[in-house]
């Protein structure tokens, strides 16, 4: 187990019977009585990741004092929507590697992996109709919504290098921390009323992944795929214009623009974050990226420090760290 | 007007004034402030087709006396989930025409489809959560992750000249038949109770639904394109066996089964349904198949001929006459 993967740990200690709870529910739900379906959702599990989305709903139900039985499930169906968004992103990306395990769209192909994902939203949503209170499947089918339309406009907004900082946090929001508010809102809201402590931790689980997002795309730039555990560069096959590649650009002469242009441009080129990474150097802004993620952490850390000391309180108040130094 | 449109305009009469309501609520919804994501719901509502499954939760309404001021809402829910399932079945079938617009992954591209596909599925399901009984997302959340199960099941089983009859018909009632079984259970027992109509009516959806499957299979093999508006022979490129085929599959000579098999898995092969043509005579397979459909049209009348006489039941008699001769 690495550090972080240890650190991680101890963070959801706290909520590790929710958590048993939650991994038993998932299984039972992706299982299906067709075998060509349950090669693919057993492959799936396997690149089951982190699920710090769940564990936030835990979190947050016990931070806040509202904690119920069906915390678990709703756990549960976060993640799973989290799986579909992963599975059709791979589509999306081109990706070949996930958490060391084949995408499925390498190991199968394109065609499979949509009709997965399509699976596992259905089956989240099957789920969240189950519940007593519909709370859930307002939240999340709303949440769902948003991510598509950030990734749309993301796609939209490829190769614009004149992105402004607030659109690239507007859409990396979208995609990544709805997610995240949504689990940590339904964590301190569900079944319903509880708005303030809702929309405390809402903000908190925005935050947190935005910074989430904003971390990702610099590892993307700087990682080492032996130890992100994915593919790395893909943003920049992609055409995906992330922040530290656009506060570098922002400084740069016009001749060095230019060239960095043409790396993400520059048809049939191979190799374009070493090209990228010998024509400018990508440090400062990787520095100011992980300022700004830093920024939104302690402003996470500030809100939910309102809330009573508990376990789980100190937990999501260092949670803010763990995304900070994850595989750096 | 085509005579078959013009058919399924009178067919549709005495539900006008809810497919007039259906529309707005499904205008409204596809309507998106994000410029990127309004472009491509303006461009996908102009294939907007039939809207037959809609029509399908109005009549069932009528016909069982069960008509209620949320039945449009739910039309516009099932055609949203239909919508999103087409987008992705192009992105699945390679189509480069849909109902003489081109697909929205020839226009944009896959990555782009797929994320249309989750945008509509979201916003369906969304919208079911603010109707005042959740009976609409449990029946159609669950026949969402049925019809994903039959296209992966399909997917699998592509190739597969032993295909038996049944489980082409599970697959092909998995993939079309639930959700025209789900609009007509809506249809017959939303909000909730009516146990015996919402069976009758799931039944005739289902038996409907798996006829027009089976029609849509026979005229991707001897359609024309100018007149079914959109592209044919795509089951024979993406190796799917369909029931005419199978039907003739099966009574044909080892050297003839052993030519189609090289039409459907020749690397390189152009023109694949014009090569199957011309080594096998197709028309047996296509009666056979339409006589199945007929069988299946007729089933699904006398069950519905139970109902009390109304123009809504005459409707729903008359609808199977429709899905036969489409486009034929």
């Amino acid at each position: 187990m690495s550090e972080s993967d240890a650190r991680l740990a101890r963070l959801v200690a706290p909520v590790s019977e929710g958590l048993l709870r939650m991994r038993q529910i998932l299984e039972a739900q992706v299982a299906e009585s067709s075998r060509a379906v349950s090669d693919m959702t057993d492959h799936v599990s396997r690149f089951r990741g982190k699920q710090l989305r769940g564990a936030l709903v835990l979190l947050a139900g016990d931070a806040t004092g509202n904690a119920t039985d069906e915390h678990p499930a709703i756990a549960a169906i976060v993640e799973m929507i989290h799986l579909a968004t992963l599975v059709h992103d791979d589509v999306l990306d081109g990706a070949k590697v996930r958490r060391r395990v084949a995408c499925v769209n390498e190991r199968w192909d394109n065609q499979t992996a949509v009709l997965l994902g399509d699976f596992l939203y259905a089956r989240a949503f099957a789920l969240s109709t189950d519940l007593s209170s519909r709370l859930a499947s307002r939240v999340l089918s709303e949440a769902t919504r948003r991510i598509c339309v950030g990734e749309i406009e993301q796609a939209a907004l490829r190769y614009d290098f004149e992105l402004a900082q607030e659109t690239y946090e507007r859409i990396a929001g979208a995609k990544t921390a709805v997610l995240y508010g949504a689990a940590c809102e339904l964590g301190a809201r569900y079944p319903g009323g509880r708005d303030e402590a809702g929309a405390l931790l809402a903000q908190f689980g925005n935050s947190i992944g935005l910074a989430f997002q904003i971390i990702d795309d610099c590892l993307d730039l700087v990682g080492e795929e032996s130890v992100v555990g994915k593919s790395v560069g893909n943003d920049i096959e992609d055409g995906k214009l992330t922040l530290p590649v656009l506060h570098v650009y922002r400084g740069a002469d016009e001749a060095t623009r230019a060239a960095m242009r043409d790396v993400y441009t520059g048809p049939g080129l191979q190799q374009r974050l070493s090209v990228l990474r010998s024509v400018v150097d990508l440090q400062p802004g990787i520095e100011y990226a992980l300022e700004r993620a830093r920024t939104l952490v302690e402003g996470a850390r500030a809100r939910v420090e309102t809330l009573p000391q508990s376990r789980a309180r100190d937990a999501l108040c260092e949670i803010g760290g763990y995304v900070l130094e994850r595989s750096w």
